[in-house]
């Protein structure tokens, strides 16, 4: 296959992305996300939001990485961030998931992808820190958006989601510090979060 | 509204771009895409494919107007490429939608947004150039994927193809021609557009 017909593969086979459903509501609260949504509005806050990073980020590097870190789960499935059992698989059937899928681009490109893909896996680059401050701050405000309805679904506790978070204030401590106050503190004393985490 | 309370309520509108069905099916020929989902593609295909650019690109200036290029449609709504008395009333409908908007971002990224707007609807440059063909391309694709459906559905016929696609090539003279050869004269040759052309 030429170069351009190696492209278009890839190109065709991420559409499966726009089948795969996350654990959110869209603002509707009826409507699950899916994953090729999610990533488009990520993309969209990190060129809004890029100034409020902890450190100076290369924006194109972190909008791609956004827009191509969830194409894993064509294979791998979405893995919700409260599902423990699921979560102990997920690194092993995403890497097969990338081998394959990024094995389908040009070598050059493939590697780039797939570079970029371990790189906002391994958070330890300031771009790849932010990914995560606008892959964990984006579900929790259409949680907070809809009523805490996913939260409470999944009968969500504080402790967990400020676990979670751990890594959101490593991107942006400013963001951390507004969606903690602005969209996950106030569910906690509508009772949508258990908050037991004041235990003793 | 402070700063980091106006780019929310900004990145909270936008959730309604999800909503917004167009006349293009996914790869599974059954559900019809939505902006977003469409947005996220050919975000992903304008890093893939720059090299072809007719001119060098800034690529992030192009992914950021293709991010953001529908949402004005979240007032507007989809206008069909093929529908004519819809696009009569496009631009005063997508302007107005443009204003209240963008308007909602802190003044010097909402002026940022309606420019890259404004200069993809324009499409003088380059970048915006590009920008249209990945547009074009893009659902051209997806119509080759599932059997020519959304072409056969709408009567459509080669001359409305080509000149719809008048534009694609000032991006990339060698992505229409792939695009033409693969994607949409095959399909004449099957019937599914009809090919008008060669009258006289």
């Amino acid at each position: 296959m030429d170069r351009l017909t190696k492209i278009f593969e890839f190109i065709k086979e991420i559409d499966k992305e726009k089948f795969i459903r996350r654990q959110t509501y869209l603002s509707d609260g009826m409507t699950k996300e899916d994953d090729s949504q999610h990533a488009w509005h990520i993309a969209i806050m990190a060129v809004l939001l890029s100034e409020y990073a902890n450190e100076d980020i290369d924006v194109l590097k972190t909008v791609t990485m956004l827009l191509i870190h969830d194409i894993v789960e064509i294979d791998a499935g979405d893995t919700y961030a409260y599902d423990d059992s699921a979560k102990a698989t997920q690194a092993e059937r995403e890497s097969k998931a990338a081998e394959r899928i990024f094995g389908l681009l040009p070598e050059d490109l493939g590697e780039k992808f797939k570079a970029l893909w371990l790189e906002f896996e391994a958070g330890e680059t300031m771009e790849s820190r932010f990914a995560h401050t606008m892959d964990n701050i984006q579900p929790t405000m259409l949680n907070f958006v809809t009523g805490g309805k996913a939260w409470k679904e999944h009968e969500v506790m504080l402790s967990k989601v400020l676990k979670r978070n751990e890594i959101t204030s490593l991107g942006s401590k400013k963001l951390w510090d507004y969606s903690l106050n602005t969209f996950i503190l106030p569910h906690t004393i509508s009772g949508n979060i258990t908050d037991d985490t004041q235990k003793n």
